[in-house]
């Protein structure tokens, strides 16, 4: 397993938790402070654990109240995570979370409880499962559908005996009914039914994603819920067989050929601990698929009342569930996309929207409030929701598909083949491109341009500011004969005037916002600022910066990138994003036969470093990748050949 | 529509098809000579169909012995064809053909007859269905799994009324068996139960992918497949209820809200046409699913008998079915890499193998012949074969991932997700790599650099020859702490040695070939030998050329391209990849803050031109492409400022 480069706490290390928690004088005993790891709860009594259970429950409600974090599906999970460390022998045995923004009850029973309160912090742990992180973690997770496939993984090579000696062991994934939805979920267990190895798939049915889930299967699984006996006759049914159906007929995992049985209470730990031994032990037999049901937000009122069940959250007060809200100045990018494509579609009948499973966090949920016939949430399926957009624009629809840039890779080859092939005016609003903050690495916004850059005919914008965001749906809009694309960062714009009625801007023009004489800086998105900024702090040292906002990236403002370069002596391309992205849309414009007899103005391309970049604040991240302002000047400063960075460096 | 710029016939314009064909004198009339559309063709009696099946049959046979093509799957689809012309009125209605290889009977009933003498020439029709061709293709496809997705969209459009006046008119999806197992299709069947729109679907089952399918979803159909009843007992059913299902149980179509109907025989036209007049006049209900079953290669003796049932075949007797084999000097460059791998698997125990439905055509049928356990074809389902190898990875198997650079889009978040991040030693064979040639622009193996090496920490390499991509399968073997790739073209080798035990490469070292002083060409992968030629005709106009065999795209031979840059004016990066691809590796090694100082040595960037390249030979696309050896040659010419490039094209 690799090992992360700075030292973070792994089973083999326990030594930043204390054993013992210190207990207050006249407290009860606490069993959780006596657990540090699974080995500490196996040791446990049966009848302690819903007592665990609920001590758990608090201190995870009080660490993320702190933290914040995903609370609403962790606090679903509690019961079922102390039954399966009970059950298996972890970390031998390896389980699997899918997603795992419910994985902080994990956590906190493996050797990270006290390392909680950095969550999703620099230097504390992940907000999701990782490899680095634990020897607990075997497969990290954050985007969907993925455990079934990376559990018959492990099992088939657990099967051939190459896992270092610990073959017998058990494979349990736990997905939620959210993520089985993904077409990636069915290819899983397509081919676990097929190779019919000893996997164990819990199916945690919260019958919640992020957003009430949509799509055919979660009304199979709700006739399968509404089939669950009370209590005394699934216990009469365990004992007639350890793993009963309760299934009119066979269910969609049986044709599959993965065994289903359930449904059971997820919150019932005993319960939850006598079906999974009874999988551990099941010998004989293929992939077992067990049907829990679990409430997201479970045990927590707050949580269990709110219409996304606290899925996630800021700090908040305990006893109220009232989340400290940050005065923002200015509205955000999603909210701006949102308010201003609802008054685009307010005059334009044909626009529509399309989200997989996030209609809050792209902002369409107030779109969909206006136009629910033109909204479709068509759940955790990228593939299938740029495609379906495609059949739309075929159809004379202009759809608006909103995703962030990470799940976007999911619909790579549909954007290629079923878009870009055949040129079809789908318009991609990509949030959360960009470094992101707590979230990290899984979901950093760093590739949409390289992956998008190269395909022939694609339009690609990016707003300097929220003003320009608007300006930018709405040439999306207009631009009817090719597909589109416009990035925008995560979080609150800057408080600038928004367009009421935005005018397309013209295809492949920038615009210079500084003029300056010894340095350009051609900066795409909302790097501007920080270039402008960076051009102030030059300033200081003697070095005149002109700064120009690129506005697109395909086609590329070629007019203006080789005007720059022509008065400069070094041009700098300013983004973020992975290289390969609007720095090489820039160099290919710039440095092709097109340059023959340019002057020799040197090209420096300023983009996101080539390394994964892990959770911190967003501010942090762009000074970890050297893109914040002083960060920018000093790189400039040095590659220009001045001798002042080190004052420069103070003076912030 | 869009409209191709170089003139393609489409069923707007059909002056360039013969009305009527002349007809032999004695021979008996042809049904088919008169059907130049699908309004002709409904002109028929029923009883008429059988016969028009037969000359179909025979005239695509005729046709595909002549220009070689996918042959198997439209033999099995002659009489669905026919009955879905004769039913549904297209090109009002919409008949949306996935994966598409199975359209030549299509494309011979909707104008495009003659015109299949040139298929998948230059100039000639595509081999798949093709928006920019004709207006009865209403959606394009040659990756697998999109129809239904594509479908709903058109039936959503078309249910808000924006499509242009037809409203009403049916949206039919043609899947495959292989095709369904896809992870997409059930993205798209899920959100099509749910959206409850009108919308046919027929499952056009054959029980064969290019190989025979896999996965528990092919037990299901099998188990459906058993269920029907003969001849009589079906007509009997229809007569009582239009849309029979025979099956014992909900189906899983059933269970993920899409009415089931069947099986049905696909050869008895006259019941397709029944089974299809009864599903368009179906207005009540939302979706439906037609299970069909057909015979891959049927009518034909050689192509029912042979393994892959004739799935491409290139030109053949039709006597015998015997194809032409072209005699190849050298091996292909799959037969070497599979070669290699069995020789590298016999030494290590390790090694195992992922196919995504691609056993042959990735070489990996004769691997799995010999190691079948450490074989695994997961179906069509590149995202979880990535995840089932990350997983396989994790638990101590080194995984070689066989895909093609087109379908391996399709596994693309995986790969960062699960593969990139978690640093996974997974090797990716990225087979087809470049120009591909008749396959056409669905396949071009484009874009695999671009979207791979903006990744962190992926190690690709690509071959020069056939001997050096055994070298490289040795160097992906040895490399055990993060994910690599090789990419290599569709063809044949050039004939080198090849090494019995190849060494792994020294990672990151590329190679100086030819020493030159005017320009260097820095070339990746095959193109070397287009570099050297192009030397060779730069040497004739006294331009003195080095030539570098880069190896590694990342990491690059910073020091080697540095070397280069220095010592020549004008330092030419060449690859066949779209744009980001090697050159922006180049371009991000010498051109950041690294070149401080060194010489302006200009850099220009060979690479696929910013378009989509249509089918052709691999040869003409080279050319269309500016990268065959006169191309470059006369590029490099110009771009030196060498006033002799007429003679240089002359001179070829």
């Amino acid at each position: 397993m690799d090992m992360p480069e700075t030292a973070s706490p792994s089973s083999a290390d326990p030594s930043h938790l204390p054993r013992r928690a210190a207990v207050d004088a006249g407290a009860p005993p606490s069993l959780l402070d006596g657990i540090a790891f699974p080995a500490d709860l196996r040791r446990l009594a049966p009848h302690q654990l819903p007592h665990l259970a609920a001590e758990l429950r608090q201190a995870m409600i009080q660490s993320v109240s702190r933290t914040g974090g995903h609370l609403g599906s962790g606090l679903g999970v509690v019961e079922l995570t102390i039954a399966l460390h009970y059950v298996f022998d972890t970390p031998g045995d390896k389980l699997i979370w899918d997603v795992s923004h419910q994985c902080y009850p994990h956590k906190m029973l493996t050797g990270r409880r006290a390392w909680m309160a950095r969550l999703r912090q620099s230097g504390g742990p992940a907000g999701f499962t990782s490899r680095q992180e634990s020897d607990y973690d075997p497969f990290g997770a954050a985007h969907s559908s993925t455990s079934i496939s990376a559990a018959l993984g492990l099992a088939a090579a657990r099967d051939l005996g190459h896992d270092g000696g610990a073959a017998g062991h058990s494979v349990v994934a736990i997905v939620g009914d959210g993520a089985a939805s993904g077409g990636m979920a069915f290819e899983g267990l397509n081919n676990l039914g097929a190779q019919g190895r000893r996997v164990v798939v819990v199916l945690n049915d919260n019958n919640m994603s992020i957003a009430p889930p949509s799509g055919a299967l979660v009304a199979h699984l709700g006739a399968l819920r509404a089939r669950m006996p009370g209590r005394a006759e699934r216990h009469a049914a365990m004992a007639r067989t350890p793993l009963p159906s309760f299934a009119a007929s066979p269910t969609l995992f049986d044709q599959l050929g993965v065994d289903y049985c359930g449904p059971f209470d997820g919150h019932d730990v005993g319960e939850m601990v006598e079906v999974l031994a009874a999988a551990r032990d099941r010998r004989e037999g293929g992939p077992i698929l067990i049907h829990v049901m679990t409430q997201k937000g479970h045990g927590y009122a707050p949580a269990a009342a709110a219409k996304d069940c606290f899925h996630g959250v800021g700090a908040f007060d305990v006893a109220s569930g009232r989340q400290e809200k940050s005065k923002a100045a200015a509205p955000s990018f999603t909210q701006v996309f949102s308010d201003t494509l609802i008054a685009a579609a307010a005059r334009d009948p044909a626009i529509a929207a399309v989200t997989a499973a996030m209609p809050s966090g792209t902002g369409l949920d107030r779109f969909a409030a206006l136009f629910p016939e033109r909204t479709f949430d068509v759940g955790i399926a990228e593939q299938h929701a740029v495609t379906f957009a495609a059949g739309l624009a075929c159809g004379g629809i202009k759809p608006f598909v909103a995703i962030y840039s990470t799940f976007l890779q999911r619909g790579y080859d549909q954007i290629v083949h079923d878009v870009a092939i055949q040129r079809l005016p789908v318009r991609f609003a990509i949030d959360r491109a960009g470094l992101v903050g707590a979230d990290g690495v899984t979901h950093q916004g760093a590739f949409d341009l390289a992956y998008l850059g190269c395909l022939p005919g694609f339009v690609l914008m990016a707003p300097a500011d929220e003003a320009e965001l608007a300006r930018m749906v709405a040439t999306a809009a207009a631009i009817d004969d090719r597909p589109s694309a416009f990035r925008y960062p995560r979080g609150n714009g800057s408080g600038v005037p928004i367009p009421v009625d935005p005018a397309p801007l013209e295809v492949g023009r920038g615009r210079i916002v500084r003029e300056g004489s010894d340095v350009a800086i051609l900066s795409y998105g909302t790097t501007l600022s920080r270039a402008l900024a960076a051009a102030d702090l030059l300033a200081r040292i003697g070095i005149s910066a002109t700064v120009a906002d690129a506005r697109f990236a395909k086609p590329v403002d070629a007019r203006l990138a080789a005007l720059l370069a022509s008065e400069h002596k070094l041009l700098f391309t300013l983004e973020e994003a992975a290289v390969g992205g609007f720095s090489t849309q820039v160099l290919s414009a710039l440095g092709g036969e097109a340059t023959r007899g340019t002057d020799p103005c040197r090209i420096v391309a300023l983009h996101l470093p080539d390394r994964f970049i892990e959770h911190g604040t967003q501010g942090e991240q762009e000074a970890w990748a050297g893109l914040d302002a002083p960060s920018l000047a000093h790189r400039i400063a040095v590659a220009f050949g001045s001798a002042g960075t080190p004052e420069l460096l103070a003076a912030e």
